[in-house]
């Protein structure tokens, strides 16, 4: 099936966006859209992801002029919207939507909120590495116990000369590569293919401006290929923000936290639980193998009360709670806008999915 | 009093340099240092900052021919060091030892230890303050109590467009603003003198390579004067990381935590407790007029079992821990040979107390 394609231009005359979006829409940002392409079309509803009918508030008259859909998982049947050209998803990943007809049967396509994590979660993976360095558990322990205590001889590793590993170089590594070379770290990155040219070390998804390594002019070392190089390579930290698919599924185990023993790193997982084989990771913290870890994901999750990851040693554990921002839409209208522009001008969109990749 | 001075040489020859170092001092950096300047005569001794006795283990005759000292706290009266021409501090602060009549009666340059703290408190107060808006201290709590729980609407305000105010825009101001920076926030400072020119902005005392703002680049604007004009600039986080003097005793009190109602501004304090009133603190705290805070140092220090300020809300309480670092002395012994290689040029000293200011 072909869809009709609606000529570009640079109003975006004859257009028709539809705000199909789980959080509320300030109407200052719909002020803004209209105001940049006067010729399109908006129309903006306030639908929760469950909400998956496309007909509940819009008829199928209206759907057939639809050029433009944001969304979290409401995905129309292709023969319903036969003008529809680009799809924007609220969430990073597509692997929820990408099987349903529209994106097997045509060629819409289909963006992802890729890049709007970045900030908040390298935020969260400084937070508690440097937390875990500068003792701030226990001081906030002794807090609880109203007691003033530091022995002389106590003191910090500090953050200037160490390195950080970031398996998996994308938004989220990317920004945290910023911060820690502020800190003075030095940024060893592994990616999935290799990237020996400076054009490969490229990433042409969103990022928020200023932010993040869209160049990928950080890393002192690329790596990819064999993990226990990269793993061996003296990292103080290893932030692991890969997807998690059936290569990444129990990525690390005993053998790998062994791999981290030289130097003792301290893990951070903020990409999903099952890539870590939780009773190696228990094993490696009390055995002392690495100094610590920070887990916003774990396997099984939610982790039920009583499970030993609770109480393993040097271990920080927050709910599943490092991405969520204030300023998450804010980001994906930023998305928005920006593909907007490329449409009107008949470019090729930014955090287009590959469908060749499955994801 | 007039020292009788060396001349200057490339290799220090006719030097002789007393460590009388509070820490022992690695091997190799003497070796390093020896190779470096061959001319150079170095006695290494390990002292603790109360080993105030000069004659303990260096003789009257030894000390005739002593040019550089290194030292905790034992300052060697004048006549006994005819040939000192350079005295290096371990402490950032030289209050303890500028009324010594070495540096009442002669011109021996003395030099602190400025800029060895920068980046562990500036990670310090980078840590505590994300940790505030991402919520770790209470899941903490819910860590202890095995208790998994995020309620979905709760979202984190990360950084990115946020401000930070400096209040003092020394070494520590200026390694917080580069780490802030990286995080996409805008950066005000607040300086005792007016800086208004690039020239004036520069900062020359030691920072640790490729950190710090040693070219005063990243405040986005300045401010001297009017404190309140700076406390009404927008702040989401309050930098306090001046000296205590009389002048910025009691600096911050309840007119001031208004000042910083509009945004509910997280106050750090890593600088003196007395800078703030407490009272007034723990009623801002209480009463939500400011978000939080993050102190390393209270007023009384240490604070009892008992204090109010202990279960304040929102506070974070370290017991003066943030400027411990094992990197400590290695970057003494830096500023060290910074300073003998200039000296071997017949350059100014850097980090060199101007007594005129009186600190």
């Amino acid at each position: 099936m072909t869809l009709i394609k609606l000529p570009s231009g640079s109003d975006l005359k004859g257009h028709k966006l539809v705000l199909y979006a789980p959080r509320p829409t300030p109407p200052e940002a719909v002020a803004h859209l209209k105001a940049k392409f006067p010729g399109l079309e908006i129309a903006v509803y306030h639908k929760q992801f469950f909400d998956t009918d496309p007909y509940q508030d819009i008829s199928r008259e209206e759907w057939k002029n639809v050029t433009i859909l944001v969304t979290g998982s409401m995905i129309p049947d292709p023969e319903a919207v036969p003008k529809l050209q680009y799809v924007q998803l609220f969430s990073a990943g597509a692997n929820h939507v990408v099987n349903k007809p529209l994106f097997q049967e045509t060629d819409v396509a289909l963006c992802t909120a890729n890049g709007v994590h970045g900030p908040q979660i390298a935020e969260w993976v400084i937070s508690t590495f440097l937390a875990h360095q500068h003792q701030i558990p226990r001081y906030l322990e002794q807090q609880r116990e109203e007691k003033w205590s530091r022995a002389d001889e106590e003191e910090t590793e500090d953050a200037v000369g160490r390195t950080v590993g970031i398996l998996g170089y994308g938004s989220i590594g990317r920004q945290v590569a910023r911060v820690a070379k502020a800190l003075g770290m030095n940024i060893h990155a592994f990616t999935n293919h290799p990237r020996n040219t400076p054009e490969s070390r490229r990433d042409e998804s969103y990022t928020p401006e200023g932010l993040g390594d869209p160049e990928g002019i950080f890393p002192s070392k690329w790596f990819s290929g064999d993990l226990h190089t990269f793993l061996s390579s003296g990292l103080d930290l290893l932030v692991i923000s890969v997807p998690l698919t059936p290569k990444t599924h129990h990525l690390l185990g005993r053998a790998e936290f062994q791999a981290l023993a030289g130097r003792r790193t301290f893990v951070s997982n903020i990409a999903r639980g099952p890539i870590v084989k939780t009773d190696d990771l228990i094993e490696a913290l009390d055995a002392g193998t690495i100094r610590g870890a920070a887990l916003d994901v774990t396997d099984p999750e939610p982790l039920p009360t009583g499970h030993p990851l609770w109480k393993a040693k040097n271990v920080i554990i927050t709910p599943h709670a490092s991405g969520a921002s204030t300023a998450y839409y804010e980001r994906v209208l930023k998305i928005l806008e920006l593909n907007l522009g490329r449409l009107s001008r008949g470019e090729e969109l930014t955090n287009k999915v590959d469908r060749k990749e499955g994801y």
